[in-house]
């Protein structure tokens, strides 16, 4: 690695560069500051969750692909509402207000711009998220197309669920699908042309265009006793390792709970040649939850168990994720910086 | 204009653009939705201002100046911290918390995102934001270097100020300083190297370098009955022209009120062959504020009459900005869209 002199971001992997940043930023203290899905933020009439995320074209969305299917402005709005709303159910809190970045080169459609702030309305209506305002935001231009939101929420039972605070002995459960948004990916990605696309391929497509954050599950998980929770964007093992270690515990999945969502995917992974697993266990942008469950308390509706917490010791040569007892042979997951 | 289906940005203006799209975005209803400087949310704790602004290189910002002169990141960050901060400051209420979001090139230093948090960082400190958290963010590749930030703030007297109150027989007034950093942008653009710059020419890039938004104005204003207020970026015609507008009055500015400012510009002016005038009065991103007061109001320290609200009749004939009776001959202002 070049020295700190010529050393550039892409030296650097996402939490490398993270590492450098965090300490850097000092304002007042934050009720609980980076690292989860969204900040808690003390204020005069109580405290709050408050969350951004950006997408860049060619890097989280294409308007192009191989496959010959064309983004529409519309599928783009839906996924940044999507992935912010889904960062803010993970805190076990509700959406109450958005506002939008938009960063648009000379040459985009105006059609383009409109689906955009139409998918972006569509997915706050119709994922559920009824206290949510839009509430405008800043426009500029820019050679490469980006969509940045940044949304606040409020915390329905007096606290927000973190991802550190799962015991051993603690349900894992998931809310929501796992893997069909990276089979979609796949399937966009692929030789297969869109018109050859049977019923099933583009639901799964849809998946991943139009991801579908179990909204209801958030604050019901909160409410339930909840003992940590995060949002399922980068893939189960990964997000899962992410909890893992901010608990400080082992997360022991059960193959045999996950087989059900390997099944629905069987027939697309064996048209592209694929492990129907890899994308269950290493998928991301599905945007479910991955949550924790006292042994005592009842599993809300829309969760289902997929593991358990065990204890991890200092030195455990555990991963700190197994899959049946075993370190699972799926790594992979998304970072912003790698390769 | 192209037909509907061809039309691209790049042929509408930034309002133009901001017509098609603000009426597509449809959540729960906002206390205040677009137009001012932003957003008024109703919170379970109580409402809370809510605002987001972008910076995209080579658009808002530089690295590297005609005159030799390179931005540091420290720059960009105070600049996207103080901008943020400013909006906040406009509707009378005091930031709580701020969110940054980075798409950074795979290129770019460590070093200067380090620079960057830095800069941030100070702003907030060094402005006053002292109940401002920085609450963490996202961080993201792409081929163009551009920074995000969204902040919340809480409002001090129980009501935000908006654009749209001033009444005929107001006070206007300002606070900070005009024309200071469009005479430091003309320099940076200039070709007078930076070897070859004065101490006076330093302090003028300087306060485009680094805004520096009287943040205790704002809450000050609001408590002194401010009818209406604004952040002050765009340049002062251009801004009061939103302001009056809004308010559906006419603003009319007094010349001997800014001559003060244009005689701290002159021998800059002379040098880079411009009148200082134009500066003061078309010159944006100073980021002080505009606001009007009631004649019996006990106008806060930080703020100075420049001028006096008249009414304005539907059909009037006379501009909704006058200087001195008379249309304004600078009519400049920055627009993202345009050119």
């Amino acid at each position: 690695m070049p020295e700190d002199e010529t050393l550039t971001v892409g030296n650097l992997g996402e939490s490398g560069l993270l590492a450098r940043i965090l300490p850097r930023l000092r304002g007042a203290e934050p009720l609980l500051g980076p690292g989860d899905d969204a900040a808690l933020i003390s204020a005069p009439g109580g405290a709050f969750v408050f969350t951004v995320d950006t997408l860049v074209e060619n890097q989280d969305f294409r308007l192009h692909w191989p496959s010959g299917f064309e983004s529409s402005g519309y599928d783009v709005g839906w996924k940044s509402a999507a992935q912010n709303l889904s960062d803010v159910n993970a805190m076990g809190a509700y959406a109450t207000a958005a506002v939008i970045s938009l960063t648009l080169p000379h040459h985009t459609p105006v059609k383009w711009v409109e689906d955009l702030a139409e998918g972006f309305s569509a997915a706050v209506r119709e994922l559920g998220a009824v206290h949510c305002a839009i509430a405008g935001g800043d426009l500029g231009r820019g050679t490469e197309l980006s969509i940045t939101a940044a949304l606040t929420g409020a915390v329905v039972t007096g606290k927000v669920i973190l991802r550190s605070g799962a015991k051993p002995g603690d349900i894992i459960a998931v809310s929501g699908v796992l893997g069909q948004a990276a089979a979609g990916l796949a399937l966009l990605d692929s030789a297969v042309p869109v018109k050859d696309w049977s019923e099933c391929m583009e639901r799964l497509v849809y998946a991943q265009r139009r991801p579908q954050p179990p909204l209801l599950a958030g604050p019901a998980a909160a409410a339930a006793g909840a003992t940590a929770m995060m949002d399922l964007s980068d893939g189960l093992l990964k997000d899962g390792r992410r909890l893992a270690i901010a608990s400080a515990v082992r997360l022991e999945f059960e193959r045999d709970a996950l087989i059900k969502d390997a099944e629905k995917l069987e027939s697309m992974a064996a048209r592209l040649g694929k492990d129907p697993f890899e994308w269950v266990l290493g998928g991301g942008e599905d945007h479910g939850l991955l949550a924790t469950f006292p042994p005592e308390a009842e599993i809300p509706s829309g969760f289902r168990p997929v593991g358990v917490v065990l204890r991890r010791e200092a030195g455990d040569t555990h991963e700190a994720v197994t899959l049946d007892g075993e370190p699972p042979e799926v790594t992979s997951g998304y970072d912003h910086f790698e390769g």
